[in-house]
């Protein structure tokens, strides 16, 4: 029987999409680092027999090419890369190793293996700052080295999907949060919130506003839309339609965690260069796919408080 | 006196730039791994003092951070890359060394070293199909190994520029001919002709059309972009707003240095995987900044038929 590699599978979304892949009944592969994944996060799936976890390093080529050769894959979610933005600024290879040469490295192993079929997480801020909410056909702007490897990734699976015949999923995520998470706003607030009694630190100004979106119902998406978008190509923005500023988010924690802290604000437009302070969803594309999320984006980051 | 780095500076479109900033009173130094470019092609230039031509392997991070350390530069013009869509297509990983992390390796340098200005010779196949003419702002779609290459410099040039402040000039090169040429479709017509006395062979069915220019043009518009474009990021499409068809070039070809061959056509839209057939330059943001081509795209490749 065929097995779905996940890449990246005991990180904070990779975790919850091999659990939804094991609901619908797919025999899984997980291959992961342990970067910022751990086997804690696959727990429940370890006791499923259809569900293996292996250690690998993506970019040991020989390795990961072994894994194909031994393995029948039908499908890669390749989601393993750096995910936090800021620690990329302070090492400037770390996304061109853990995000784009990943990918390529994934991508090569397709190809000589014959698995055509690949979704790629990707992030909106491919885009950089746009005065529009984000379309899927707007140009892009990369103003991070994160941002910059994402968008190296995605030129080169839509190199290799032209060229190789490799179906491939591209899906922009708004900003996720839920249980498992590793980095981000609410996992940094909670941790802040723990470490200081007096004091809730934010960086910025605290008007800086995204989308964010509960990473059960973002895995949903995901699932849906390669279920349902049957291009050679598919390309995806997911988010809620509307976005939560950060001073709300700092309050809801507040309410949800807190113990009277005093929200003090750093300053200044974003927490640090090459963020994108701001921006917004436009979700046409996807609903007319037929997915809409469950969940609003205040909804969202409140779920996840209750659940972290 | 600070000097000018031209990277693949003894290649086609690289020793002509040379050329020209020498002529402007530059120092310069070309860095070529002779790949593709020749020492030959600057042998003007080397009886210049104020020039230096060096073989070095942009690969070679090492080597590379010696000479930036060495050299007062304060501009690097990055037009190393693979030239040559068709042989990228069989080897998958040339592209992504000698194209992009030639441009990942020059950044890291320019980063270390505090060298802020950067131009960066790109292509409109990073757009891929499109049924308009091109503009600066369309969504990207890279087709080949070459393109995504392309692409992905792109994105990590624009994430340097926003992280470091390192000014840059991304600009799109339409398809260029002329003089020291090492591949493309003159190149390919003129040797076929002088390799089979009755036909000449054409990839595709004649009907892909492109915008040429010619190669001295070509220069004189970059060295204006990079003298009047003043932002931090400035991307430019450069071509002109004619094209001119396969069918054309085959009996311009013909006409100039034939001897009476029958053109013969191998059929099917393009000339390999991955090559955009048909594409036009919408030039209005070049021509607003005040430039335009001295030659219409006919104009371009007679002329270079008669420097060849």
């Amino acid at each position: 029987m065929k097995k779905v590699l996940v890449t990246g599978g005991a990180g904070f979304i990779g975790s919850h999409l091999v659990d939804q892949l094991l609901d619908r009944g797919h025999r899984v592969i997980a291959v992961d680092d342990y970067t910022l994944g751990t086997p804690e996060n696959v727990k429940e799936a370890l006791n499923n027999e259809r569900f293996e976890l292996i250690e690998l390093d993506l970019l040991d080529l020989d390795k990961l090419d072994q894994l194909f050769m031994r393995e029948n894959i039908e499908m890669v979610y390749h989601l393993a890369a750096n995910s936090d933005i800021r620690e990329g600024t302070r090492s400037t290879d770390r996304d061109l190793k853990l995000t784009f040469m990943t990918t390529y490295n994934v991508l090569e192993c397709m190809r000589n293996h014959q698995v055509n079929k690949i979704f790629f997480a990707s992030s909106p801020v491919v885009f950089g700052r746009k005065d529009k909410p984000l379309t899927e056909d707007m140009s892009v702007h990369p103003e991070s080295l994160y941002a910059a490897s994402k968008q190296a990734a995605e030129s080169f699976i839509m190199a290799f999907c032209n060229l190789y015949n490799i179906q491939s999923w591209i899906v922009r995520f708004s900003n996720i949060v839920g249980e498992r998470a590793t980095h981000g706003i609410l996992f940094d607030f909670v941790n802040n919130l723990s470490n200081n009694p007096l004091e809730l630190e934010v960086l910025g100004d605290g008007r800086q506003c995204k989308p964010y979106m509960y990473v059960r119902d973002l895995v949903d998406g995901v699932l849906y839309i390669v279920d349902h978008a049957d291009e050679l190509l598919n390309v995806f923005n997911i988010g809620p339609k509307d976005a939560t500023l950060v001073a709300d988010i700092a309050q809801m924690v507040l309410d949800a965690k807190g113990d009277q802290q005093r929200i003090v604000y750093t300053g200044g437009e974003g927490g640090w260069k090459g963020d994108i302070p701001t921006y917004g969803h436009n979700a046409i594309k996807l609903k007319n796919l037929g997915w809409e999320p469950s969940y609003d984006s205040d909804e969202a980051v409140k779920i996840a408080l209750q659940r972290m």
